[in-house]
């Protein structure tokens, strides 16, 4: 058994991942097979082994509990409340990531008793203090969607400006208004009009658009305000 | 000597703190005492105690080492690359601040050797990886800047427009145009009017504003764009 001259706080990591599909925002959830809190609901995550990089510590017992993969994660913040685990002093690096659900289905066969994605707005009671962690995700989340072009890596390559209002609307978690939200976006020069329109839809069929990557940065390093 | 199932990383604390003068942007330094970089500056910090809080820690080592106390410090990001520290796996959850240097003269009589101010652009080699997380804090310093009143907090209750863009252009280390700088700043109407106008001065004496720290909140609870 490995000892030390001084006694250690424990080191987790922790990961909200958001998922996005045609409904709502969702976040994936575990259920606990161990004590604390065995059978209670919990963000997927745990032990950071002496030598292994924080993020593929988070990388790793994402994969093991959940079977996702290959996802961007971006580090969240770091808790080290002395009481947040019953058991001990646990310090927890926690790591955020969003990702659309229809690439990403739910998952079995994990380390976890069981993996799901939840409604944001109809979460179960979680374990230790990932509420917390939770609503800190939430707040990062919605204020990254101010400032980065996140939401278009959730769109198909080509979408319509309703889809992308709609993305909006569902990560910020208000309504917004349809022509100022054109205006404002329009008048950031980042989307690239297609000649192409919807195809099989019901209602008139609408112009697609693409992001210009391209011009977003080039605005971004000429230090515009890229806000929407 | 505590012992533990499993190997565990060690966890420290380390802070950025900037400080403001009338002519640049500083950085808080100490020259370390011990091995490894025995004699080589490094950031203030140190080794987190079981049951201590990750913040108090943070405190606790500035304080010890710089003298340093009750300033107004902000969790940047927690660096755990196995081979940062060459002793050993050393986990380091790094925090900033930025204080006013008029109110923060620098101070002997500490833990460490010494404790020193240096100018942001002409900074010694440092100790462990403490290069890359002064750029992590300069750049969050600088987006910081551009996204929330923390400039204000820096300036007596009531200053000048050449006062402001000054603290500006040390932040952001870059050249602002008077006349841009004053519309969009003024056009944010966070500003209140004072009718006093500067004392003492050789050149024709501008008028005083005041922060209406109201009015900030306000606007930001509106969900406004106050980016400068």
């Amino acid at each position: 058994m490995p000892s030390y001259e001084y006694a250690r706080p424990a080191l987790t990591t922790d990961c909200v991942v958001f998922g996005l599909d045609e409904e709502d925002l969702k976040v994936l959830l575990i259920k606990r097979g161990l004590t604390p809190f065995k059978g209670k609901w919990a963000l997927p995550g745990g032990f950071v082994r002496e030598g292994e990089d924080l993020e593929k510590s988070a990388r790793r017992e994402l994969q093991e509990e959940t079977g996702l993969k290959d996802i961007f994660l971006e580090q969240l913040y770091t808790f080290g409340h002395p009481k947040r685990d019953p058991r001990e002093h646990v310090v927890t690096v926690a790591y955020y990531a969003l990702v659309n659900l229809s690439e990403h289905p739910p998952t079995a066969d994990t380390d976890a008793d069981e993996a799901a994605w939840f409604p944001f707005d109809d979460l179960p009671k979680l374990a230790f203090d990932h509420s917390e962690i939770l609503a800190s995700a939430r707040e990062r989340l919605r204020s990254k969607l101010r400032y980065s072009p996140i939401g278009f890596e959730l769109l198909p390559e080509k979408f319509t400006l309703t889809q992308l209002q709609s993305l909006y609307e569902r990560i910020l978690d208000e309504q917004l208004d349809k022509r100022n939200f054109r205006k404002k976006l329009l008048k950031l020069e980042i989307l690239e009009e297609t000649d192409e329109i919807e195809q099989d839809v019901a209602h008139r069929a609408a112009r697609l658009y693409r992001f210009d990557r391209k011009a977003y940065l080039e605005k971004q390093e000429a230090g515009l305000n890229l806000e929407i």
